[in-house]
């Protein structure tokens, strides 16, 4: 299923639509994703939508490219920041919308120089609406994304044994996944948020927190404090594998839990509680209910199973969410927490990761990431969900 | 050489002379990599630094890791971003510098809203040029993060052979930089830069321009259009290996040649002319020369040489740098561009990558990593500088 013309025009409709709702004459895109999204070029440049439907791709960087890769009809070169005013000001606009959640205040500035006979307003949050609700196109990259991550694993479990630190598995399973065409490389979104692939741990190095607003930490090493470290991999411990698979931009998120030996009967209770909550979750995420009500469902889910003192928190510090939206970025809208009062819709594709942090011994837990659809939730992410022993 | 407190009271002591000159009462620093810079540990809250040299850190997430593994005393709990205000003003703080560069507009605003009684200045050039500026400790660092990409190199080429595809090798070779401590996260600077650990291009593939402000571009996969593809490498073709290696949080940049088979006598010939290039860019690097002028210089010998047409060009489009600052992020202060006319100082770290783009064939060039001391440039980056023959 190629990314098709009638796929970016349908895109482009509801941006101008989103446009007319909001009262903006146009979007001034600068991110290149979301040129991406819009185009489906990459460009260092910038992308005008009016809310007359028509679009624009000025570029910098590289126009040969950009004009070669890009879904719509109107791609010029356009080397001179100078001449944008007078570009805007003949197609007659006046309201422009700017994406705020991602230009650096220094960056700007320099549009509030040059667009000074310009209203600039904030189009973050149309962008991230639209982008949330994802087409059938993106749906089948989703599932790709999805096979890839499951295959990647199976493959490398086998060489997986006690005695291989956290970092040398990790760099196993990521060359699997690479050369099945993943860039090395996890957007995000949320300002400061870094994540590698994901997050390869093992026994108690899973319950080390991070600064990070993720479903866990890591040790990491110094310069880069979160996921796989240095530490070994012992017999009888937890391996959680919290990566993401991709395919031609999109990212599904997964956790998963593995063992090489025995653990005690109790983890594997305590682990059955965790799918019991996951799949309560699951059967919650339908159309019209709102990401704070997952959230809270899921505390009282733990409370009543028992797991409220270690669930979603390392002992005074909460993990401020139970999922998150995910697509081109790993954290995309709605996140699963307190205060969003967001109605899930039909096409919204959530990851949910509830998990217990039990300091000293790890994290126990699994992750998956659904479509939701009029019936309610369909899961994407393929690996068994089971607390798998790894073979000796 | 362990991260010691004398190396974050000596970098404090710059950033509270640094305040004092520019007039600025304090710096409220947010970004986590600046944080670790100032503190030794990431956190995410802020870092309050005074003209009259008190540092606090204010932590959010997490406060346990942080008070850990801080090399300052003052580190806080502070979960409450409206108790902000009150903190400053009991310090009597009234012009604060934040990190333009860094915050986007949408974070930003909210400063503006909770610190209205506070003058908001733009602290970035100030954090650039004390980060250009390495420390001996600095310097040990990028020695052992150039061992580390020399060693992984020369680890994974017995492994490369024709038939592999981009992504294949790009995979062995990470994963034997990962299993030495890389996070697999490259971290770049200039808004809406994007790097993964690096290029491995093989012939024409090479020479196939991006969006990104990098020495080459590559083809990437669709949703990532920069460095390796499904592309495989052929016998009596290039590879090109553009990485950058990692130690404790700094990165070093080098690219090396290589190949399979045989190669026409004139890419031997270019190959020294390139060579040659940037061996008399290297002899200008010393303390005074301004950055521009070595841009130019790279011009200058290009056109001596006969390589013109091709030097640091895709056809119409310029690469519009000859080299970079490196070091926590991999595209430091200063560019080696026109018009930065910044003389170059004693313990600046320059990545120099002369290369000639031959559209349908490949890139020919090398890059490397060099310390400005008082007697000039020293190379950092360790790989033979050959255009080298890989075993059959």
């Amino acid at each position: 299923m190629p990314l098709e013309q009638a796929e970016i025009k349908a895109r482009l409709a509801r941006l101008t639509r989103a446009l007319s709702l909001q009262g903006l004459d146009a979007a001034l895109i600068r991110y290149p994703l979301n040129i991406f999204y819009f185009t489906g070029t990459f460009a260092d440049g910038h992308l005008v939508v009016t809310s007359r439907g028509q679009a624009y791709l000025l570029v910098y960087r590289t126009f040969e490219r950009a004009k070669e890769e890009a879904l719509i009809s109107e791609v010029v070169s356009f080397r001179s920041l100078k001449a944008l005013p007078r570009f805007l000001e003949d197609l007659q606009l006046k309201r422009l919308g700017l994406e705020e959640d991602r230009l650096p205040v220094s960056v700007y500035r320099s549009y509030q120089h040059l667009l000074k006979n310009f209203e600039l307003l904030d189009l973050s949050p149309v962008l991230r609406e639209i982008r949330a609700q994802k087409s059938p196109y993106e749906v089948a990259c989703l599932r790709k994304a999805a096979q890839m991550l499951a295959e990647a694993i199976e493959t490398v479990l086998p060489r997986f044994k006690p005695g291989l630190t956290e970092l040398e598995m990790a760099g196993l399973l990521e060359a699997e996944l690479r050369r099945r065409g993943h860039p090395a490389y996890t957007r995000t979104y949320a300002f400061h948020q870094e994540l590698a692939y994901g997050h390869l741990l093992t026994g108690w190095a899973a319950a080390i927190p991070s600064y990070l607003t993720t479903g866990q930490g890591g040790q990491g090493i110094l310069g880069f404090p979160q996921g796989p470290s240095f530490k070994t991999f012992q017999l009888n411990e937890l391996l959680l594998i919290d990566y993401a698979g991709w395919f031609e931009g999109y990212l599904v998120d997964q956790s998963r839990l593995f063992f090489a030996g025995n653990l005690p009967k109790e983890t594997f209770e305590s682990f059955q509680r965790l799918r019991t909550l996951l799949e309560t979750l699951e059967d919650g995420l339908r159309p019209g209910v709102t990401a704070e009500e997952i959230y809270y469902l899921a505390q009282e889910q733990a409370k009543v199973l028992g797991l409220s003192p270690c669930f979603m928190a390392h002992g005074e510090e909460k993990v401020p969410f139970v999922g998150h939206g995910v697509g081109l970025e790993i954290d995309e809208w709605p996140p699963i927490a307190p205060r969003v009062r967001i109605p899930l819709k039909e096409g919204m594709v959530i990851a949910l990761e509830p998990k217990c942090h039990l300091p000293g011994r790890g994290v126990i837990g699994l992750e998956d990431t659904f479509l939701i659809t009029s019936q309610g939730a369909e899961r994407l992410t393929l690996s068994p969900r089971e607390l798998r022993r790894l073979k000796p």
